[in-house]
This record gives C-alpha cells, structure tokens and sequence, in this order.
C-alpha cells in the first residue's frame, strides 16, 4: 500500500513539477518566426543554387506557369481548348448579364473575362478555376457603391468609384497573401457561406424580375421587400410588355432543360455549357428577324467594342468617399477571395492536389490590382464556369487563357451583333445560374449537425433577404463568434463515476455503466475557461450540488461527502475571477470539514495555479488523474 | 489476446452507443425552468404554510430586516450606534466632495445619504455595506451627462437629467435582480475592475487640483491630457491663491497621518475615521475667524438645508437625451452593481456569510429608484465607507440608518455652518480616499498570474486616463472578450507519449518522461472548439508534423507513422468545418497508406461526428482512451 501512495505521490509531483509552459510572448515570436522563415527559407533556397537559378526559382515560385509549362503537351492543349471554348459560350452572355447586375456598361463585364483570366493563368495554383466576374461580387459592388453615388444620375462617377473599389479590394488581398493572413477568410465560416449564398441568389434573381418583365420602374434596394413591392407596383401599375417576359421565360426553359439532360447524361454536358450562348444567338436573331424591338421588346443596344481601355485616370483617390471606398474594398475582397478559395479548394480535392491559400490570395489580388488599370471590375473565381471547366475536362490554367482570347475576339470584332439582343434573355441566364448557389442538402446537414451553426447560416440567409448584405456578412460573423464565447464560456459541469474494469472516470449521464463512488464527487468542468464570465456560476453550481448530494429525495441528510475532486482536464485557461471561485469553493467545502482535491490539469493550468499560490492552499492535492485523487480521501 | 480486443472493441461502442446528450433546447428550457422555479418553489413555500404566514415569509423574503429585527439586542444597537456614528462622520464630507465630483450642488450628496441607507437597510442582505454616493459613480455621472447638458450653463437641466438617469439605473438594476441576470455583473471582469478603479482614481484625483489650489479656470473633460493642460495654464496664467492650497495640503497632510497611525494602531483606527469631519470643523473655523475667504480662499456658500424634497416633477422623460439617458442609466447601473457586489461578497467571506447577487441587485435597484424620487442620485455601496463601518464593529444595517439619521439631522440644522468651509478641504477628503481604489499589488498578481488579463487590466486602466469613463469600459469589456475567443480557438497541438509504470498519455513537452510509441502519432488538440475558425490550420499543421515526423535531421525519410491518434478530450464543440477538417485530414492520411483513429471524444462532440457520418468514414476507430486506440495499429 505504501509504495503504490508513493506512486501516487510521484505522479503527482510530475504535474506539479512540470517545466514552464512557453509563454504566451514565446508562442507570439514563434509564429511569427514561422511566417518570416517561410520567407528567409525561400531566400535561403535560392542563394544556394548555382546562378543564374536563383532568379529562375524566385519566378517560378511567383508564376507557377513557370513550372508546368515545359511539360505541356498537344493532347493537353486539345482538352484546354475543347473547355476554353466551352467556358467563353458560358462567360460571354453571363459576364454582360453580371455587368448589368453590378450597374456598369455590358462591356466591363466582358472587360474582366479578358484581362484577370490571363494573369490568373500565370500565377495562380489552381488547375481548374475559371476567373472572371462572379454573381455575388457584382451584387455586393453594386448595393454598397450605388450608396454613394446614383449610377443612373452619374454613370462616370459610379464606374469610377467601382475601379478604385476594385484596386483597393486587389491591395487587400495582395497584402493579405504577402502577410500570409490566410485566417482572415476563415472567418466567414462554412455556415455563413451557404447562408450568404443562397440568401444573395434569391436576391439576384428578383433584381432580374426587372429584365425580365422589361419593367420600366424598379428599385435600387437589395432587400425583398422594397425589389417585391416595386415589382408589383410596376407589374400592377406601369405599363410593361409581355414580349419581353415570353422571350425571356422561354429560353429560360430551354436552359434548363438542356441542363437537366445534361445531369442525366453526363456526356452532354457540353449542352447546358452551350445553352446561354445558343439563347443570346436565338433570340438576338428571333428580335433581329421580328424587328419586336419596336414592339416594345428592350434590347442591349449599343455595346462598345474594342479592348479593354486603360483605365489608370479613371482611379479617383480624390473622391469624398475615398475611405468608404476602401471599406468597401475590404469586403468585396474578403468575399471574392472566400469564394475563390472554397471553389480551389473543392476542385483541388476532386483532383487530388493541393493549393496554397496564401499564394492563392497573392494571384487573386495583384490580378484584381492589374484588373482595375485595364478597365476590369472585381474578378474572383466563378462556381459555375470552373464547374463547367472542370467537366469539360480541362487540364490546366491554358482554358482561361483560351477563354480569354475568345472573349477578346468577340470584343474586338462582335460586339456589333449583340445590339438586338434583348435584355429579358441576360436575366434568364443570370436566373438558370442561381440554383447553383441555393445548397439546401447542405443546409439541412448543418440544422442536423450543430444548430448554432444553423443560427449563423439563418442570419446570413435572412439578413441578405431584409436587411443588407454588408449587415447580412456582418450579423453572421459576430454570431458565428457569439458561438465560440457562449462554448467557451458555457459553465457546464458533470458528475464522474468509475467504468467497469477499467480505472477511468467518465460523465455518469453519457456512460450509464459508470459507478459513482461513495462520500467523494468528482465533478469534470465541461468549460475551456474558467473565468470572470463563469466562475461565479460554476462555484455555486458546485457548492449547491454537494448540498444536494446529501440529501435524499425527501431533503433529509443521507450520506456525507467528504472529498470534491474537480477533473479539469478541460480547462485550457484560468483567470484570477478563476482562481478567486477555486479559493472560494475551496474554503466554502473546508468550512463544511470537506476537502478539494484536483485532476488532470492542463499545462498552463497548472502552471498559473502555482503562480497564483492556489496550489500550497490546498496543500497539494493535485492529482494526474481521478483515480490517483481519490485514494486522498482515505489517506490525508 | 483475443479477449483483450473485445475489452477494447466493447469500450469503444461504449463511446459509440452513448445516449444522446441533451440538446440546445433542452439545456436552454432547463435553464429558463431553474430561474423560473426560484420563484415557483418560493411561491409553493409561501402557499403550504398556514395564513397568515405566507405573507410574511413573502415580506420577510423581500425584507430582510423581518429576518433579524427580531433578535436584535441592545449590544448588537450600542456597537450599530458607534458604527454609524463614525461613518455619518466620513460621509458628509464625502458626500458633499461626491456631489461636487458631479457637478451637482453640495446638498444632493447629504440628499444621497439619506435615503438610499434607509431603504438598503429594509432590503439588504448585506451586514457591513455602507450605502450612499461613491467617487466612481459620481465621475461616471458627470463625464457622461454633461456631454449632453452643460452643468455650468443649465445647471437645472442636469440636475433633472442626472435625477431621469437615476431611475433608469434603479430600472435596470431592479430588472436585472427579477430575471436573474447576475452574469451581467460578471462582464467586468476582476482584472478590468482593477485597472478601471485605478485609472478612475487618478482622474478623480486630477479634477481635485481645481478645488486644492483653487483655480478660477479648469476643463470639464476628464482625460488627463486636457485636465494637465487645463491645470497648467491656470497654474501659470491665471491668477490663483495660495492660501487655498495650504489650508487644503495641511489638512490633507493632518488626515493622512491620522491614517498612518490607525494602520500601525488598529484600535486607533476611529481617529483616521473622523479626521475628515474634524478637518472640515477646523478648517471652517479657522476661515471663520480669520474671514480668509475675504483673501481668495474659496468657500462652500450656501448649502440649502432642510430633508429630501420630492423629485418627482424633476424626471425628466421628454428629454431630447431621453434614449442617450437610458443608455447612460445602463452603463451607471453595470459600474454601480459592480461595486455594490464586489463590497458585499468580500466583506460577507470575511464574517463568513453568503449574500445573493441577484437579491442584492433587486435591493440596489428599488434603492435607487426611490432614490431618483427623492432629490438623490445613483447610490452603491461604498468601499471606503464599508471598510470603516466594518472596523468600527457594525453588526447589522442599523448602522446604515443610524448614519442616515445623523446625516438627516445635519442637512435640518446644520447646513449654515457649512458657510465658511473651504472647498479646498473638499478636495483634501476626496484625494484622501483614492488611494483606497488603486491596488498595485493585485495588479501585480495579476501580471504574474495572467498576462492577457493584465492586457484587459491596463486597456482599463490607460483607456480611464487616455479617453473616456465609457469608452474604456467598452474595450476593456471587448478585449475580455476577445481573450476568451483567442484561448478557445487558438489552434495548439501537443505529442503525447506513455508515462512510465501507467497506460496514460501526454503532453511530452510537459511530462518529460513520457514516451512517444513508434510508428504512431499521438496528437492532442489543444482547442476547446475545432470550429471555422482554426479548421484549417489544425489539418495543415497536423499534415506537415505527419510529414516531419518521418524526416531525420538531415531531411532524410527515416521512419514510417502508419497510424495518427487524435487525442480530442479537450475539443467541446466541432462545427461543420471541423468536421470538414477531419474528413480532409482523414482522406490526406488515407492516400499516404495511413490511419486515423479518434481517442476521447466528449458527450458532444461524439454525437455530432456520429450525426455527420464521420464516425463510420473511419471505419469506427473511436476509442475511449490514447491507450485503447494504439491496439488498432496492430490490428486493422
């Protein structure tokens, strides 16, 4: 008996006499020294190659293009162009229809499928995006700048601001990818995202009630309430023409057939990749032939061609708005860049190699900041066209490039033929690409698994629906905190008991096998923390369930007990409002002539016991595990 | 062997099999059912016994004093009697220096010192609170509401404005006690408390140099840059009179010996007591005399006599300010229970009894609420003043309502003898207290304790001086905040290895003498919550020590890990993108020809894998312990 309490004892001077944690100043330096090797090791890996390496090492490293290039071959030119064609039929119609979505001109968004997709392509990791205007991008630009200035009143001056939004959104995430602050876009979580999306995808759509319906009177609110009560009031109360509702509606139906022969038949996928552009050439004949734009039928009209212009005057940092602006920039460039790492990521996995966020941060922002000197708004990667890229078959980045030269062509030599194309037919396509983001199988996973979680896709969903999408983001992000404090901080506590044949102690409510043992309570804190928002209550949960432990059910003393043993091997921090309940506990239960012995404490734990003198309070009685603890019962 | 296994296969569908763990709902109904019970289990005491008890169980509930009033004896009076005495004698300095602090006229201080005593003492379940006006709540009071109304221009106004805050914080104070809302308290946390109370006592002390050197010109903002400023230009422009700083330093000098002496002779201490009323009657009489205020000494002037008068008519509802009250009301409320809380609970530990937070903010609230109805401002236990009243041996609140009496009596006959005392003896009683509010050495414990808290402490602290009351309290509360989501979230991970002589699993940085199993990874996720927010770096961090662990120094490939065990005991939350986490670690280790197995789950957590599907994605390889998890290598 004696040498097994020496055991004991031993053990328990281990944890007592383990060596400091490092502090919290060690583990700041360390992480920053990881960052910065990342670097020096970079540097270090160059200087030792043979000249003139080093500078080949350094581009390649910068322009991954660099290194698969020499090892591209014709038959991987041949998919990369079969699914570079593919993505321009899809890009061309869904990029004027993004650029109505964000109040721009059509060609700017035919501008942001040339110009990003090619500096994509040389520096960023991933195989299979497809970079250019995305829908939840154009709606975020156009609800937060329309704000500051009317883009029907002052056309230039909102173009402008869009720009500079866009250069600032590129610096943000430039600075965020050479900082490597990759965690900056984990903060929108899973949740929130399928919340946010599906939420801004219902929102899309009913702006496009108005080319649909060909309304004359509409809203330049987001919110469902304002796009709903203008639509039935342009509905009920202007005159609109049904041509354009019966134009649009129809070749709607087309698309999504198509699409739906393409899931039941995976080979025809091309077809619903084609579907738009075959509408856009339809129609546009159907009204050419018709002539129905003079029976009320609204068309595009004029779409300027040629390149992209440069657009370095353009950037106005001299506008009153100029820190509003970079908010803004700031937003747009945390959404674009979420989406474009989750749709990396997920293609990434499909394929089996990895991409870095960091680098992937870095390529997406200097594309935007070269993006916004050539005439090109917020370009990130695209859900549905990297779909379509990667089901197409596509090799590598070379698709983009492919797409991009198609683009350049059409803007260069056919911008002419899009003058009869009628505007009902850019809302169908911009509605046939919604469901897409609209993930209820997802949502439902979530509500199964964690309905906090739930509570943060909801406001998300809901907070794009009736509010906006900047309080929408904003809500969701503080909830999705309001989480990780209320678990943190949640005073759970739960009684222990012994496992059969084994000496281990589990929560008696989850393991109904276990055995509590008589006159001791082994109490396990479900909490991380331990501190001022908590230890009030948990003190007095404790005390109370000891009170009641000796009482039967008709409230008169039974049994007494004589040892409390608090299993914190949960607790990953204590604070001085944590220590104060352990010393209040304590000399509550010493005054009842009980003792407090505690188990497993985690090494920071243990340490700022020490410091705190709680240790010496009660004369030692810290234990590695419940079991050694409560041989103390019997022995002190 | 053989039945070795089924041990370990039968413990890991204990793990497997456990009864669900209550759900959100649940936990949250339980929770609005125990605070609803309180009353309920109140109501059903009150009902079972015979009438016409239940109404005086229900009073005597409500009322305290019901409680002891019945065996209070003439020794327990004679000690109240001296008790009162001694704190009457502190507080009508005080009060009159509290009342010019904020900038209320002298008598609102007295006011303030009448009521609130009285009703605490019915309703208190407090034995040593003195109750009446306190430096904080006084600075809190001014720096806010005269940002809305400028006391020296509209001195009615403020005062109405000051009267309508009062009752809100009584509202506010009262509602919290009837929901139970205590944790409200529990948002400023120790470490806050300290540097706060620190940094306000130098403000305090600072706006004092007006009344000691008697200064004609000084600011109304509180930061310390401007009252320095403030100070020197009246110091060195304009003019000011030397006889107001004397008189004041000699008295401040006279009550800090009388001090000094009562520390070193503890039966002495009635003399530092009643320094302060001795010094306003000497200093009085000397300007009686000498007529000194004819020679630039400032005097108090007219002090307007006579009991409370209702203050009904001066509640202010049609405020323009009204919301801006309210909220100012809301942040007066938090600071004065605070300090009411923090008074009681530490006073009540040493004469060993228990007072109710809740209880105790219900008593404050309707203190102050009748309390704004008679010409008084918000009213809290003060420090200084308890300290005293629990050294002169009070025994119960009578002591509260003898110092009320006296107070009362002082305001009906002896204002006019207040004519001729000097303000600058004011300033002397009010710096004489501070430095009661300033704790170095608990902020030194706290510094070597905990240095994010110290962080929390000197965001406090700084922002009291720097900035303003408000503003430091906001982000000395968010930084609190802030604390708890950096621990919770932080992603640390630790290698565990065997501790000799016992089948338990380590952290081998914290114990030595563990010993790492060949061939197997042991990590233990350090996090309380494997949530959106650290996801990624968990997998990406445990992926590349994967990668290490098989390199020797030199970068060659030495040893094979076939098996990597997450340790997840500490994890008491995993959201979806956790889970996503796992799947993606789990499918990296797959294609590397390695396992995953999970040892330890919580209630929790195990459910949600369960719920997610994760559990059979590796083929159940959960185990109860890191010990029973090792066996699987060998095995699958």
């Amino acid at each position: 008996m004696a040498s097994s309490d020496d055991v004991v004892t031993m053990r328990s001077e281990w944890v007592l006499n383990s060596p400091e944690p490092p502090s919290l100043w060690r583990l700041f330096s360390n992480s920053l020294n990881k960052s910065l090797s990342h670097y020096r090791h970079k540097l270090s890996s160059l200087r030792d190659q043979p000249s003139p390496k080093p500078l080949l090492a350094l581009l390649s490293s910068l322009f991954p293009i660099l290194h698969w290039i020499p090892h591209y071959s014709l038959t991987k030119f041949r998919n990369d162009l079969l699914a570079g064609l593919t993505i321009a039929s899809l890009c061309i119609p869904q990029s004027i229809g993004y650029a109505t979505l964000a109040q721009l001109d059509p060609q700017y968004g035919l501008y942001t499928s040339v110009v990003p997709p090619l500096i994509y392509a040389v520096m960023g990791s991933s195989r299979d995006i497809a970079v250019g205007p995305v829908a939840v991008v154009s709606l975020l630009l156009s609800s937060m700048v329309q704000k500051l200035i009317d883009p029907a009143s002052d056309p230039i001056g909102y173009t402008k601001l869009v720009l500079t939004t866009t250069l600032f959104a590129g610096i943000f995430q430039t600075t965020f990818g050479l900082f490597r602050l990759g965690f900056l876009v984990e903060f929108l979580s899973h949740a929130v995202i399928v919340g946010f999306m599906a939420g801004a995808a219902i929102v899309i759509g009913l702006q496009q009630l108005k080319g649909l319906f060909g309304m004359s009177h509409f809203t330049t609110k987001t919110d469902i309430i304002s796009v709903l009560k203008a639509a039935s009031t342009s509905l009920f109360q202007h005159p609109w023409n049904p041509r354009n509702f019966f134009l649009g509606s129809s070749f709607l139906i087309f698309i999504i057939t198509t699409r739906f022969v393409a899931k039941r038949k995976k080979k025809l996928f091309w077809l619903a990749a084609i579907s738009p552009l075959v509408s856009v050439i339809g129609s546009t004949l159907i009204v050419y032939v018709t002539r129905a734009d003079k029976n009320g039928v609204n068309i595009v009209k004029h779409v300027k061609g040629g390149l992209n212009p440069s657009s370095i005057n353009q950037l106005d940092f001299k506008s009153p708005h100029i820190t509003e602006v970079a908010k803004i920039g700031l937003v747009v460039a945390i959404v674009a860049l979420t989406e474009a790492v989750a749709v990396g990521r997920s293609f990434a996995s499909l394929k089996g190699y990895r991409i870095d966020g960091n680098k992937e941060m870095l390529s997406i922002g200097v594309t935007n900041i070269i993006g916004s000197f050539t005439s090109c708004y917020v370009a990130t990667g695209s859900f549905s066209r990297t779909a379509v890229n990667y089901a197409a078959g596509c090799e590598t980045l070379v698709s983009n490039i492919v797409m991009a030269v198609t683009v350049m062509i059409s803007l260069q030599f056919m911008t002419k033929l899009l003058y009869y194309t009628p505007t009902s037919i850019l809302a169908s396509i911009i509605l046939s690409a919604l469901p897409g983001l609209i993930d209820i199988s997802e949502a439902y996973k979530i509500w199964k698994v964690d309905k906090l979680d739930f509570v943060a896709l909801s406001s998300a969903f809901f907070g794009v629906l009736f509010s906006s999408v900047e309080i929408a983001l904003l809500l969701a992000v503080v909830i999705s905190f309001l989480k990780i404090i209320l678990i943190s901080i949640r005073p759970g506590t739960e009684a222990l008991g012994r496992l059969p044949g084994i000496n281990l102690f589990c929560d008696v409510d989850q393991y109904p096998m276990a055995v509590r043992p008589p006159g001791t309570l082994i109490v396990r804190l479900k909490s991380a923390l331990l501190c001022f928002a908590n230890a009030t209550f948990v003190r007095e949960r404790i005390i109370k369930w000891v009170a009641q432990e000796e009482l039967d059910d008709k409230g008169s003393t039974t049994s007494t007990v004589q040892l409390v043993i608090l299993d914190i091997s949960n607790l990953v921090n204590i604070d001085i409002s944590g220590i104060a309940c352990l010393e209040e506990l304590h000399q509550s239960l010493v005054s009842q002539g009980k003792k407090l012995a505690i188990a497993s404490p985690t090494w920071e734990v243990i340490h700022t016991l020490k410091a705190a003198n709680f240790v010496s309070k009660i004369d030692g009685r810290v234990f590695l595990t419940v079991g050694e603890a409560i041989g103390c019962k019997l022995e002190c």
